[in-house]
């Protein structure tokens, strides 16, 4: 039951970004037992969206993990209905308070994402001032969870609260669109690219954009290290993941590494907030002992190829799903026959529990799935 | 960091209670990768009790757990404060009249423990109802949160409630307290202790006590075979952990099984909880590969030993932190000083991230932690 399964990978050199994990005994897990942190984040009965595909990968890897749901939905919104309610921001707030007072609001850790309105995410700006005041090394991870695809889903009055809670951030992952929403900038060239990640580094030590499609113009400007592999089989489309470091309020360059890999279709929810996770999770600022990565690399090459692999495993139990299970996505179709949506969502919950030892795999690098340093970005 | 930390146990030939768990690969996980669980409990932000001592082991164990909560608390109540909401009755059946809409309801198990009023537990008892009239091979443990050691923490209201749920029950796992509110039958000789058994049996299959104090009269009829260790170090105390399965409507006698443990000092929360999940977990009824065990006891003896395995390495942890924080239980000097509770509190919650391991063993019987037949009970 916990095997990972992969699909044919015969006409990829690049076929070790999906290979079988090597598990290690979890005894030899570096990080210190007393790690927290506190993650502020949806809540789904059902699947895997928000914090239920945050926390437990997060338990996994070993850390107590302190969860403040943001809001108790049934389901993820991608189903055709769902019922629930928000956490108000007066809740959020005087659970804050409560912990704060009980001397539970310690964490080393802090994990946002989606935050339903302004008032909610108010409290949310307020508690990372408090906690990163408190503790400057403080690891954030803010996810700018604004939108997808050129389509925001919150409402426009969350965007200037999101860029004044960027310089409490450590590690921000907006995909491109957020990037865009956040910065002003296109992300139509390389030098748009370059002036998009000087913006947002002019707050933030750690900016990983988890996907780009791979369009032309950046086929283009990409180093030959990085090229997806040739092949007749190339329609499938890839994805590149970026991250850069750089010392906020330095003139020094940033340090820029990217990998491609392939795009698997079809949507899936939660993939997002695995990626987070799974970043903040392996992020080690004291790391000293690593060759060709950053800390920001290493713990983004954990976490895309630990996504990709849940991806893999769960796009291959769909497509192993019966066909009324398993249908393409199809707005029209969907239209027609709502249940039809409603059971492809259902088998593409990302399979999380029985990926769990893809989840566990200790990490390390200078093992072929490490990021490309980007030289001269 | 995942080592299980045992304290010595050279006075006892039944250490191997406490042995290192034998950690056997996930692959060889018998379970069914679609099984299913819904679990409706209680949520804390910080720390382990109701779900969040409940789920997170389930996963490991390999099921998909669909968690509605019915509080979102801070924390648990044993700290001097706390702050949330209850969810309410409108609010739990909203969300599962949702799920059953979108075809998201149909759990192979259901899991419920604390449930904060009448109205909520109305709303849980007549899911149960349709849950069990839909899928009559749905095996519901319903953990019936009273109270403990002689003290309500719930609601007269509820208590009549309960007892018309226990029809829809697989398997119940009351507290002695808990017994004698239900049945009315006080336990102070293995005969009440039959009565009290025979009662519940009239409704459920599945009874687990999980722990009565070895009082003397319990001491004098307990078979020389589950006597505990003679030591001279016999004043910590032993609990013992009965459980019994009968035919609901048949004249058959009841098996019967019981295993002593020794009772570790201090008072831990979400220890219930997560024993009720182990046992739900662990449960099997197809099992056919048994040899002196029921599926009920084999599932009994997996929880009794991973939960004390749990217990021990979170009394291990707290006897190292500084003074401040491992205080004894003291009501009167807890009282003079209230946050020597809550530090002592913090101090004691569960290592269920730590003890994953433990967690995740594979079980078997035959390894001489099995639960002990109780013959001619």
């Amino acid at each position: 039951m916990m095997a990972i399964e992969s699909k044919p990978e015969n006409d990829s050199p690049r076929s070790n970004i999906l290979e079988t994990p090597q598990l290690i005994p979890r005894s030899e897990h570096p990080l210190d037992s007393s790690d927290r942190i506190l993650s502020i984040q949806s809540h789904v009965a059902y699947g895997y969206v928000g914090g239920k595909a945050a926390v437990f990968p997060l338990q996994c890897i070993g850390y107590d993990v302190d969860v403040v749901n943001t809001v108790n939905f049934s389901n993820h919104t991608g189903y055709a209905r769902f019922a629930g309610t928000r956490t108000s921001a007066e809740e959020l707030a005087s659970i804050f308070k409560s912990m704060d007072e009980t001397g539970l609001l310690a964490p080393r850790r802090l994990l946002t994402g989606y935050i339903p309105n302004a008032a909610a995410l108010e409290v949310i700006r307020n508690l990372a001032q408090k906690l990163k005041s408190n503790n400057p090394q403080l690891i954030y991870l803010l996810d700018p969870v604004l939108g997808d695809s050129g389509k925001l889903y919150v409402s426009q009055d969350v965007i200037p609260i999101y860029k004044g809670m960027l310089s409490f951030a450590t590690i921000i992952t907006p995909n491109w669109f957020e990037v865009e929403t956040l910065t002003g900038v296109r992300l139509r060239s390389l030098s748009a690219l370059r002036d998009a990640l000087s913006i947002l580094h002019k707050q933030v030590p750690h900016v990983v954009i988890s996907s780009i499609p791979l369009q032309p113009w950046l086929s283009e400007v990409l180093p030959q290290t990085m090229q997806p592999p040739a092949s007749t089989d190339n329609q499938k489309g890839y994805l590149l993941c970026i991250c850069s470091s750089h010392a906020v309020g330095t003139n020094s360059l940033s340090t820029v590494h990217a990998r491609v890999v392939p795009l698997i279709p079809g949507y899936f929810s939660g993939v997002g907030d695995l990626f987070s996770a799974l970043t903040l999770g392996h992020f080690d600022p004291s790391s000293s002992a690593l060759h060709s990565q950053t800390p920001l690399s290493f713990a983004v090459a954990a976490a895309l190829h630990k996504t990709h692999s849940i991806l893999e495993l769960t796009n291959a139990f769909a497509a192993r799903l019966p066909p009324e299970e398993c249908t393409a996505t199809d707005d029209e179709l969907d239209a027609a026959e709502p249940v039809r949506q409603l059971r492809r969502m259902r088998g593409r919950e990302l399979r999380l529990v029985q990926g769990q030892d893809i989840l566990r795999e200790e990490w390390r690098e200078g093992q072929g799935r490490d990021m490309h340093l980007w030289d001269g970005f």
